[in-house]
């Protein structure tokens, strides 16, 4: 492995070298009957010698295989972007003060064709750079927290963004925005909603499916949008902003709770599950959706509660579970175990006696539905019926996700002492998690 | 525990011998402030001695703790309906033949009030009592091959009702129906979606969510839709026929592959994801919604490829997941991994190595996302190719619970010599599970 060359070895690296190619540069690659023409980027750390890597201008990534009839050529040397920051606009001291933390991710981030990495682009100067009108919306105190792809954040990753997320609001700010990449991000929108009890200003979750790159990009509407409702929004409460629909028109905020992703390349892949989104922002004015929210009141003193405990599994049940996966988890001293059932909450009689043995050696055992749309209801068949006399909790219209996330919460900021307060505590609604049984519970 | 009052013991027994109550009675119990009057029902083998369960007017049970100040009282003698079966219509020749197989669930019984249990009501005369209209339709052979929840239902069930369905056909039947409980019906309809392959004639998948004792119940409308299907739609591929809105004016058929459970209770519970459903009815008149489907033809030669190899999991991904739970799957000898990865396919760089050591184990791992609607794309992020560099196989835009029965079919039905010929299979379209890319993806 080379350092100008990250990621490449071997064939590709000595193809790369006798073509005088750096990494950057425009390179033309004429394989068989084909032509790839673009950006060489590095490789990963985990890739074999023989392919290299080109950024097409679509600006998807390719990986050409390097045979003996290869042949490559550099066709133009690469742009190198100075990065000169621009000057930092006039700081308005009337506007209201918002704290914008990055965390990675698509929306934090632009491609750096240097490196062909992502770069975090969440300098305030960078950020007004990037959308210069956030300057006009509110006075931006950005801070770089991690750089990471949201499928690597862990629940320490959660109590550190609660914690940072703690030291802004104790610091003044009028909001706070925390970029994300959208893979894990509903997880962690759960995780904050529970971790900051008692919020007296709005939290915003934001992130974004198109890079700020691609002529596509959401990016700039969502994080202006989280700006405004930070600064501004009448809610004190975690959400979750993105695209309502696939037009850039509408802003949309999803409760932390009720959120999950639900396409995998839409820009407006977040949908509020069993619930109404809290509220939607058209050119930067917010029409609030519900009567039923926690109003902005700065003097509201912020109750953190930043501990998850990780020994929590999410099971999801399917024709053939092995039952001894439970057991194996009893046997690793797990302390909980988020049911995924089918319908109203069911599991196979084969599992039975697993569950009843995880019960009893104190795993708190909790039901929700892979439906995903609806209610649990574990009165109806038998089945249900059984595992309720068990001592399995039904979480009501809790989305799995949701659950885990809270089961890892109660167990590491309680700490209850027995499986009745933590059953408890899972069915008491801290953050809008159980939805009235009156709600909507459209399905998709 | 007594033969008449199967599920009572202790306490309740007493209670109710006391009061002279037989299951099927109208009791009425009074505790504390409240009243209960309903049907007395049998209870679960797994109860307690301390509550009775009563079946109240509203359709839904309830079970009442027996304390020392509870009173019971008979209120009348339980209707005990003797099931006279009516005499059969006379069997018009010209009709179809339409075979039904009923496995179980709420749609193929209706409840026995003396014994409080679902009673199979699949007979061809019980089916005629229940849906006069079927006599109009096609000439039934009706058989009862299980009565079980469908959660309890596993991949060796699915083998013997693909079975069922090809004895059936060669019998010369225009099309069968199989009833089945909701719970697990999509990962049924995928198995038979693979087993029978090339099908002369439409094989139809139905169930109900409200059973046919309540006023609400969909099962008629359901039931009359799938047979009306059965003996004449023009496609011969494996359907699943459920209402598509909550009016009982449509029936939808949706692709075996590509549909899912997407609400706890609502009778439009069943949606096509990444997909068109492939025809609809209204009135008995089908209208096919798309030109992409085989044709019926009952010269065709049925291709009855009925094997499952159970060792297959579903690891569904999430923050703070084990990467040791797929070590236990490696040593525990299982041969497949299905992972339901975040976003357009991607996991934590925590689990690399294991899924790495999967592959070199030969196992076939293969990537779904959790996001449900939309495809995998691992060559947008490092991640995604750094796990295609592994091995994982990419699964376009299969759903995940498809995915896992597919896996299965594969592994038990063409035992591939090596990893290669598994990931040739999985990414063959057999049954319409893998849509092109330009399909709708329309996200809920």
């Amino acid at each position: 492995m080379s350092e100008e060359f990250p990621g490449y070895k071997g064939t590709a690296l000595k193809a790369l070298k006798s073509a005088g190619a750096e990494i950057g540069d425009i390179i033309r690659i004429v394989k068989d009957e084909n032509t790839y023409e673009g950006l060489l980027i590095p490789r990963s750390e985990y890739g074999d010698d023989k392919h290299i890597v080109v950024k097409l201008k679509s600006g998807y990534n390719v990986g050409i295989r390097i045979t003996s009839t290869t042949r490559i050529e550099k066709v133009g040397a690469g742009v190198k972007p100075a990065f000169v920051p621009p000057p930092l606009p006039k700081r308005k001291p009337d506007l209201p003060k918002v704290a914008i933390i990055s965390t990675g991710g698509t929306i934090a981030s632009r491609v750096d064709y240097r490196t062909g990495g992502v770069r975090p682009a969440l300098s305030a100067s960078d950020l007004y750079s990037v959308v210069p009108e956030l300057s006009e919306i509110a006075t931006i105190d950005a801070e770089i927290l991690f750089s990471l792809f949201s499928e690597d954040m862990t629940p320490r990753h959660w109590s550190e963004i609660a914690k940072a997320v703690a030291k802004h609001i104790e610091g003044g700010a009028s909001g706070v925005v925390v970029a994300h990449g959208t893979d894990t991000m509903a997880y962690t929108s759960a995780a904050l909603s529970f971790a900051l009890q008692s919020l007296p200003v709005p939290v915003i979750m934001v992130g974004s499916q198109r890079s700020a790159d691609r002529p596509s990009s959401d990016a700039a509407t969502n994080l202006t949008g989280a700006v405004a409702a930070a600064a501004r929004a009448p809610f004190a409460e975690v959400v979750l902003a993105m695209h309502e629909t696939v037009s850039d028109k509408f802003i949309v905020f999803h409760r932390g709770t009720k959120v999950r992703k639900c396409h995998t390349s839409r820009r407006d892949t977040f949908k509020s599950v069993n619930a109404m989104p809290l509220a939607k922002m058209e050119d930067e004015q917010i029409t609030m959706l519900t009567e039923n929210y926690r109003r902005r009141d700065p003097t509201r003193k912020l109750d953190l509660k930043p501990d998850f405990d990780e020994a929590v599994a999410l099971v999801k049940f399917h024709p053939g579970l092995n039952p001894k996966i439970i057991e194996w988890y009893i046997h690793e001293g797990y302390r909980g175990i988020i049911l995924e059932g089918s319908g109203l909450g069911h599991i196979s009689k084969y599992c039975l006696s697993a569950i009843r043995k995880a019960v009893e050696n104190n795993m708190v055992v909790a039901m929700t539905s892979q439906c995903i749309w609806g209610r649990v209801n574990m009165n109806v068949y038998y089945r249900g019926r059984d595992l309720l006399e068990i001592g399995v909790i039904p979480l009501e219209d809790m989305l799995p996700e949701t659950a885990l996330v809270k089961l890892m919460w109660v167990l590491g900021s309680f700490k209850p002492r027995d499986l009745n307060e933590a059953r408890g505590f899972m069915l008491t609604n801290f953050a809008g998690e159980i939805g009235p049984r009156s709600a909507s519970t459209k399905s998709p």
